[in-house]
């Protein structure tokens, strides 16, 4: 047997775990595995096809990035007509012959890691006959089909550090902070790290907030003789219809001059509050690094449950965590949906125990 | 409403998140908290019960050990005379003591933190009228009743780390480095450490080793130019029956020689591969320190809904975890119960895919 | 013997551990200690003095932020009059009242922890009779008169560790990744993580850079297949005269929309080179969070040295590092004077030596 | 040029550093550098020769161990004759043959790194005619002729995050926490981490201790309410003449039985305070893992200031920190001495001014 691993999408913590996984688990039955090298556009042209075996694998748990080098960005159903210098522009489908320079490779299954992106190619290229088993991977954990994606761990824990960091800071000038985290569709980021590391106000997607509770519970803080508040906001955080969230001077600037909602936060805070306030935009710190224990775990399991699932001859499925254990996932179930926090879920609850205020 | 809290067993990372998301809960519900130090004991004589508000739990959740001090190590039902100074010796039954103490004070639900000896004496003061609510503490992950304990992710990352460390130093001193971690009953930290820390060899509890098995692997590294090995040994390991372990000189020394368990692996090791082998015995490391991220949101998620459980007037119960979901089981279902690796749990299958020898 | 405590300007990891070791340092001559919370205008007030015992600062070395709470800003030579509520505007001189208020207290020594500006202001108030001793505090390294200051190390590392896990997103995505640090008049955080965190290029603001020379080594890279680069501006670097750093789009809005030095380099990086270029500030992250071990001893060891002093009756001086030791510099000689980083300095030698750009 | 670099001696945090400077730096003169893997044993066979270039030192700063691999053990004067399959017994001297064996190959100058006694052979070898420049690596740091060696606040971060996490244990359970650290000779390690960590008792080899001191310190704590103590122990302390340590149990097992100094301290604070008392040995923790940025840096400005020697011709010679610059010191100078803790050190005084016992 031979098979072939791929990433797409971007950067997380736990990329070259799931490759060794794939690699160790693949060579244990005695198989061959090939990585691809910068996505669908290395597999077509025949460059970016590497043989992986232990030597390659080793001692790269624990590193960030991945070995694979850039992560796969190209859409074969809808190709770039430069990214393969035909000279013509446009898009093409190029999917069958990335299905037949599969087959000409002699490649039996393909180990697709990538978000929900990637795994929706995944989805049609297996609709299309190619043998493809996903590993779901984004930092924002906001893939259906499994309750946790590996990176996630590490994302929230860089986010709740610097959250602490902040803290010490914003304590001793008398200031609020405003720390934007990643999260565009889903505040799962925000949410878990801003209890954790005990922020005063959480703003995610999920809720739109009303910029006024938002300065009613820095106010309350004032109140009882804390002069500081640390504000966590999901990049995907929206206000309240209707509710006006913007300074006016940023307002003239054109959409060119608001900056991220973080920012937008903090002018709207600093002007409705009178207090000093900053913004901090994460961003990248949260893709990189060295993946936590967890997510270091996670990411073999899902490796090795990947090749399972290619012994076993069960395609068309991603490798997902239920109930602690590795759970297969139809691609069918997932596609077209994205894992939210449910209004319900006990973490905002134990946020609003907490007297955190969620801006609504 | 007066609600009070203690702690029993070892200490764990997330005691004091667990405590301060009670206080917070209780408070932003209008009621009172009490802690009560030195467990039972402190309830009984009174001197242990102290009033616990904002103040007290302000910058506690990254805090290890736990503001209550000393964390409770009395049975009330098999109460050490000389504890409380009666002058008499032996045991006797307090149990119904505490109980009036308790309702002496006027508290209306008792949060009891603890392992399985803890809950256990939960329950039956429960099943004698006493109105708990448990939280389940311990660094193991073996109590049953709950996908995961906080302070076990903590664990899992110290022993990791440590694992990294030894590592390196393996390598550059052509060595065999055993390390022994906490599991007395269950291999939880052993496994998920070891694997992520990528071990040659993890022994557990639960997985009867072979030593010959263990020396196999650590020769089949030697022969492909690996000259060092990484054995993860959880206390409770024990050898299958019949296999002789010990070496003769340690036997000579009786029991009190033998030391435990990673050091009598080390020395069979080394005896059988005549390669360099050194034990080191992590011990308490694995207990203390700051929690981590995962700890300290699981912590706070079981004490905000600890204080639900008690606002629904639902006790004799423990809040766990499951499907990322907080739940209330039971007590009842939890009782003698030890929650150990299952043998068909797919973790055990990625270490075996990634060629990590499990002894057997 | 009574001796007050203060801090002065920003946020720095190990502003406790120097409270700590001033009050135990204190107590084991049977002394008492004072925080003067606020900064001068708490002295003035009254309402800013607080004991300190054992109590107040056990446990917390490692604790980020100050436990006086918000670090003085306040210049009692130039008071603004609204601090003092007296109703008048402009600013006045309270230097005097500042001495008289020292004095009623009965207080014997100051101990006065600050950077640059803090120090000056002690300098003048010594001058004018006050017994104060100088803990030099910058997380900038550039107070003279010390080798290194407490709160340096902290902010390396924070830098280092975010420089760390960009570099492994900037690698996966094939991009230029510019990261702002704090400086802006000297680089020693820039050129010590920079060089660490193994970045391509470094610029400070003791060696003027030339756009040009940055992209070269790019480009360079580029031709060696590494086609992602890691640059490190410090936020006080400062383009070559004549040297054309900013795009004619970002000039065009005028110096609001220029952004720091950061941004202008990832600007004028993407235009030149047409990578795809980002860039991150780290800001306040730097200043925050748990001392390294580095800076906790650093900073026991200048606490406990301002007591000696003060035992010794020695003031108008300041702590500092000198070859591994602590040593007493009259404040006189560093009146007006930063520490820049030499150029002859062998650090710059060895990011010279290991193909570190420095954009000359 | 052609250079070629050797590791001797124990693993040490920084050493990937300081070989990745010496082969960038050497690349940038446009030199080729050889590692000497396994030390003069691999030199003598030419099978330990490899070439070092760019893609060997990629990405290598941060990660633990040696890329070398096995560090180098075998002194050329003193050669065990069964290392070179002689067939023939006893030790015989084969320095010539050394440097035989490295002027064949061509080489023009040698990067040695080590400790004590690794740079005594270097020394050796540079008066029989061999152009050597040594590098000093210690985790201990009691290299003579430098005011640090990288690896050393490695040690005392590792050994400082471990105190505080037993602290909170200690705390919990009313315990004596004993842990034992690294430092034959000097006890830099103890000294530094204990302060850092705010251990209770520091007990390192310049100053033999009285275990009654010791045991006072522990009572008076008690008598504060403290009832918890840290008693931190260098492998190299000793009792003071004369003072009985060792209880009569373990006498009476023989030597044998004692275990290190950590084990025979908590045994006698355990008989003479009747408190529950605990000893860790950190042991090979301190040697592993990712050098703190403070070693990365300074393992990389050694690495590059010792092919600056070599540049400049300048042999027999060792690379040193003095007043954070890089000096050259004459290997001659360091000759048989050992940089111990000087009893007028100010760190010293710091740990008597915070009330540690140092045992005296």
């Amino acid at each position: 047997m031979r098979i072939a691993v791929n990433t797409g999408g971007g950067d997380a913590p736990g990329l070259n775990a799931v490759i060794r996984a794939v690699v160790l688990s693949a060579l244990s039955r005695g198989w061959e595995t090939f990585g691809i090298r910068r996505g669908y556009r290395g597999l077509l042209s025949g460059e970016g096809v590497i043989p992986l075996g232990r030597d390659e694998v080793r001692g790269i748990t624990h590193l960030g990035g991945t070995i694979l080098g850039t992560t796969n960005r190209g859409d074969p159903f809808r190709w770039v007509a430069e990214d393969i210098a035909t000279g013509t522009g446009g898009e093409v489908d190029r999917a069958d012959d990335v299905i037949a320079a599969f087959q000409a490779r002699g490649f039996d299954g393909l180990v697709a890691i990538g978000g929900e992106g990637s795994l929706h190619i995944a989805h049609r290229l297996w609709r299309k006959g190619l043998p493809v088993v996903g590993v779901p991977k984004t930092i924002d954990n906001d893939v259906c089909g499994t309750e946790q994606t590996f990176g996630f761990d590490s994302a929230v824990s860089t986010a709740t550090e610097a959250i602490d960091k902040l803290h010490s800071t914003a304590e001793s000038h008398d200031r609020v902070m405003v720390i934007e985290l990643m999260g565009r569709n889903a505040g799962w980021i925000a949410l878990h790290s801003g209890i954790s590391a005990t922020a005063d106000v959480i703003l995610i997607p999920e809720i739109p907030f009303d910029i006024d509770k938002v300065c009613d519970k820095i106010r309350l803080r004032e109140s009882r003789g804390r002069r500081f508040s640390m504000v966590v906001v999901a990049e995907g955080a929206t206000p309240k219809g209707g509710t006006p969230v913007l300074i006016e001077r940023r307002k003239a600037g054109g959409a060119d001059r608001l900056g991220g909602i973080g920012n937008q936060v903090a002018d709207a805070i600093a002007e409705r509050t009178g207090k000093e306030t900053r913004c901090l935009v994460l961003g990248h710190l949260q893709r990189g690094g060295t993946p936590t224990t967890f997510d270091r775990l996670l990411a073999l399991r899902f490796g090795s449950a990947a090749v399972r699932a290619v012994a076993d001859g069960e395609f068309g499925c991603m490798v997902g965590l239920a109930a602690q254990s590795i759970v297969r996932v139809p691609l069918d179930e997932i596609e077209g949906r994205t894992k939210r926090v449910p209004l319900d879920n006990d973490t905002l609850a134990t946020a609003r125990d907490l007297e955190i205020s969620l801006g609504d």
